[in-house]
C-alpha cells in the first residue's frame, strides 16, 4: 500500500500551519489540493513560495455546477464520480510515491478530504495531519476570549432550518456560524430571535491580510461570503466568579 | 508598554505547535507558564528542548486549594489574587522584557491566559498565537472526520447540569465534552439517555506518547483524568448525499 498525508493548513496565515506540515509540505514531490476550476485555489495560495521546484501537482477540480441545484440527484452524481475518480488517482499515484493532500483548516473538522478518506480506506495508508479550525483562526482575529468557563460552545451551518438554529442559538453560550453566505437573512432572523444578533461578528479570511471584521447586525444580506464565519463569544464564568 | 506575547502550545505533540509559536518560544528570552506546586507542569514539559540556554523561567504557581471548596468564597479570593499578582508581574516584566507565556491547546479557547488577558488590557501590549485545541489533537488520534455537512457540534463541561447535558446531547450530532474527571457518572447517564453513550470514545493525552483512547462505556468511574476529552462523532449527511 502507497501512502497520502493529508496536511492540514489551518485557518491562512501560512505561519499558522504546523512545525509538521511546514515541513512535510516543504519536502513534498507530489501534491493534490481542491480548487474551483479556473481559479488558483485557497488552499494552494497558502503555500505559495513553500514548494519544491521538482513538485509535481495535481489540481482536482470540482465539477462545474452553476446550473445544477446542490440538491439535486444530478448534483450529487457528479461529486460522487468527482471524489471517486481522485480516490482512484491518488491510489494509484500511492503506490509509487507519497502524495501531500492540502487541506485548509483542520482536515476532519467539516474538510472536503474526508471524502476522500473514507474511499482511501483499505487501499492506501492514509496520514492526516491536524490543524488549526478556521474558526480558531477567526476569534483570535477578534482578539478576545472565545470561550469561559462552562460555556457551551455551538457550531452550526447557516443551511440548517430557521427553527434548528433558534432552538442551538437559544441555549447555546458561544456561537460558531459557518456556511452562512446566501443564508444571511436566515441566521440574521434566528440571532435577532435568541437576542444575539448585537453581539456577533462576521469575520472572513481571518488572519490573512485580506481579513476583513465586520458587526454582523450592519453586513448586507448579498455581502456574506460562503467561507465567512460569523461569531458570537461566550460570557460564562467571568475571573470573578471562577471555580 | 511592553509586550507580552502568549504563545498556544497545541495539543501536546511539540510538532503540532504552530511555525510562529514554535519560533517564538525557541527566540524567548523570558518565559511564564501556569503549573501545580510541585509539578513540572504540561506547559513546561511540551517545550523541554526547545529553550534557550539562558532562558529565564516565571513557573505561576496555582494557590494550593486541596483543603477547599472550588465553589467557596475562599477559593475564589485564593484565584482572583494569584491572577492580580502574576498580571502584575507580568505588566512589570513586560516594561523591560518581552515575555513569553505558555498555554497549553488554544488560548482563548477555555485557557486560563484568559484571566491575565483580561487584567493586561491597557497596561501591557498582548499578542496571543492561536493554536490547534486539544480536542482537535483527540479526534485526530481517533483518526476518523470528526463533523460532516450540515452536522452541528456542541462542547460541553462535564460540570454542568445532567438536565442541560442531556438537553444538548439530544440536539446535536458531534460532541465534545470537557471537564468530565469526577463527573463522569453523570456524563455517562446523559449521554445513555440520549443513546450515545456506545458511540462514545475518552481520550487522554491525544497526539502524546502516552496517549490512551478507550471506549467511554468501559472506563471505570475513578479513571477519567479532568484534562481527558470525551468525542462522539457526528454522522452528518454522508459523502453519498453530500450536496
Amino acid at each position: 500500500m502507497g501512502r497520502v498525508i493529508c496536511a492540514g493548513l489551518g485557518p491562512g496565515d501560512p505561519e499558522l500551519m504546523s512545525v509538521k506540515s511546514d515541513r512535510v509540505i516543504r519536502g513534498a514531490r507530489h501534491i493534490a489540493y481542491f480548487r474551483k476550476k479556473g481559479r488558483p485555489g485557497q488552499a494552494r495560495s497558502i503555500v505559495q513560495g513553500m514548494l519544491r521546484d521538482d513538485v509535481v501537482e495535481y489540481p482536482m477540480e470540482y465539477p462545474v455546477t452553476t446550473e445544477l441545484h446542490f440538491g439535486s440527484d444530478e448534483y450529487k452524481q457528479l461529486m460522487i464520480d468527482f471524489y471517486a475518480e481522485w480516490a482512484d488517482k491518488l491510489d494509484m499515484l500511492a503506490r509509487e510515491h507519497e502524495v501531500v493532500v492540502l487541506c485548509e483548516g483542520d482536515p476532519f473538522f467539516y474538510g472536503s478530504f474526508m471524502h476522500l478518506h473514507t474511499r482511501l480506506q483499505g487501499r492506501a495508508e492514509v496520514e492526516v495531519l491536524p490543524a488549526i479550525p478556521g474558526m480558531v483562526g477567526c476569534w483570535n482575529s477578534l482578539d478576545t476570549p472565545f470561550t469561559w468557563g462552562d460555556d457551551v460552545m455551538s457550531v452550526l451551518m447557516g443551511t440548517l432550518p430557521e427553527e434548528d438554529l433558534i432552538e442551538h442559538m437559544g441555549r447555546a453560550d458561544a456561537l460558531v456560524i459557518m456556511k452562512t453566505g446566501r443564508n444571511l437573512p436566515r441566521v440574521r432572523r434566528a440571532l435577532a430571535a435568541t437576542g444575539r444578533l448585537e453581539d456577533a461578528w462576521l469575520v472572513e479570511k481571518g488572519t490573512m491580510p485580506q481579513q476583513r471584521i465586520a458587526k454582523l447586525a450592519e453586513v448586507a444580506d448579498d455581502d456574506c461570503p460562503y467561507f465567512a464565519i460569523v461569531l458570537v463569544h461566550g460570557q460564562g464564568r467571568r475571573p470573578e466568579a471562577e471555580e
